[in-house]
């Protein structure tokens, strides 16, 4: 199977209270990508300045994700976020963004990226999700991400954007903007009447809620004493979670999406342990699969934890 | 076994975007008592006003709480809190609180309510939570609950009191605040490094999490598309928590903690259902259990939901 994502590649800087980073490699299709590598093939589309060196690229190569429908636009450069946390880190606060190539972005597929089976449209001006979907229009499954900026500014584009996905995954309070519906419950159903068969609610450190026709499920985040930056968590967690229903599951059931959210969470824990890519850059398999076990103990109704 | 529970006896006035009620039965003692009473013995310590009358008791008796350590204060009010919750109805904003008969409290217990086998010191002030922990020092296991107030104004009291108890139960913000530590699993170690060898830690509609010496357990909050009146949801938590373990546990272990956290879910979730306690008021045992059950399938990692 293969799995193909669009969204930001970014030179991110960040603070928070553990330490700063600057022009650290990021942006939503990175780490999903990184993310979902653990489970399937999975290829980036995107595009990148001149400023984007062979070292960025070779950290998405050594975890085989393939780079060659990322755009290298001559004479522009690479989109930038600066942001920072306090104590709570479940907000970022922005501080600068730079579009830069972003500004002009008209995403072209090529023959490999159209044939995914899964695609996952990372949050991007909605518009430009309902190009690549249409591309992409062999995807079996496809996800879709989003933001208030998008819900603000492009409500419309963003409505019919969804109207053509399989699954939602948002911030949760986002849904509830979205649906403009206060009880989550009902807003997931809103969600559903528009078209998606699933919708992920995330909730930072609190983790992450589905909702399907069949009935709800949630996990926790991964508990962790020492979380130091949470930027593209929220990513991380959907490159688990389709990585792992593109790669390891025949059929998109209740039980498969399920086992997924597990990968989400466990892959954004990992995520959150370090600045920027570094820990999921360098982070095995075998680790990703003790942790999936040891989440599975701790959420176990009955029963002692591992 | 039996369960003794010191708190407040009240009237609330409570305004939500779904209504409002005015004079309700309420307070911590109350709502943990009921919710408590589908599993076992339980008595009530704490004072009331001359305006409380026969009706309020009833609604006690009923579902079989004790009420004979329910202390009428000739010539007094009972305990009044008037609050508002806006659509978010994670936070209460309180209006008004008097004191009454509060002000002048001095527990005494019945031989009865010194015998409990468990105890629950709800919300009140550290010092007299001191005091019936020591009367009651027969009871082999103790919880605690507190608020920001008491975290800010009698901080070394309540540190004292946290000491004597088995279990704290607080919301998650006020974790943090009492240890003064961000991260909420190094808080919870924090909490157990002063005694207790457990910390629940209320996440409002997230749910809770358990943190003990083995380990990490959470659950979602039980999903429902119509929330009408939080009031009182922490207290059912703990009195389905408390109630569970202490009428239908032989052993405190780590299973029946988590199997405790579910019921404690439940109640919880039939509380919030409409205002005060109309709700657990009228609820039937079977409708606990068939909602445990929902739940348990809610939150298996693998396998169909009911």
């Amino acid at each position: 199977m293969s799995l193909t994502v669009v969204g930001s590649i970014a030179f991110d800087s960040v603070r928070t209270p553990f330490g700063e980073r600057e022009r650290m490699l990021g942006g939503s299709a990175v780490h999903f990508s990184l993310a979902a590598s653990f489970f399937t093939e999975v290829g980036v589309v995107g595009p990148v300045g001149e400023d984007f060196g062979a070292d960025q690229l070779a950290v998405l190569a050594e975890r085989g994700v393939r780079t060659d429908d990322i755009e290298r636009v001559a004479g522009g450069r690479t989109f930038v976020w600066r942001g920072h946390y306090e104590y709570d880190l479940n907000t970022a606060h922005t501080d600068d963004t730079q579009l830069n190539v972003f500004g002009d972005f008209a995403p072209k597929l090529s023959e490999r990226s159209r044939a995914a089976q899964m695609l996952f449209l990372a949050n991007i001006q909605p518009q430009l999700q309902r190009q690549v979907r249409a591309q992409c229009d062999g995807a079996a499954f496809a996800a879709l991400d989003s933001m208030n900026l998008w819900i603000e500014t492009a409500r419309e584009p963003l409505l019919a954007a969804i109207a053509e996905v399989d699954c939602l995954i948002l911030n949760d309070a986002e849904i509830r903007q979205l649906t403009e519906e206060p009880n989550l419950a009902r807003a997931a159903r809103a969600v559903m009447s528009l078209g998606p068969r699933a919708v992920v609610a995330k909730q930072g450190e609190y983790g992450a809620a589905l909702f399907t026709e069949r009935g709800f499920f949630a996990l926790p985040g991964f508990p962790l004493e020492d979380v130091r930056d949470p930027t593209g968590a929220g990513d991380s967690f959907a490159g688990g979670f389709l990585g792992h229903l593109d790669g390891e599951c025949d059929e998109i059931d209740e039980v498969a999406l399920r086992r997924a959210m597990g990968y989400g969470t466990v892959l954004a824990s990992f995520n959150v342990e370090e600045f920027g890519v570094e820990r999921v850059a360098r982070l095995r398999r075998e680790e990703v699969e003790d942790r999936f076990q040891a989440l599975r103990a701790m959420t176990q109704f009955e029963g002692l934890p591992a």
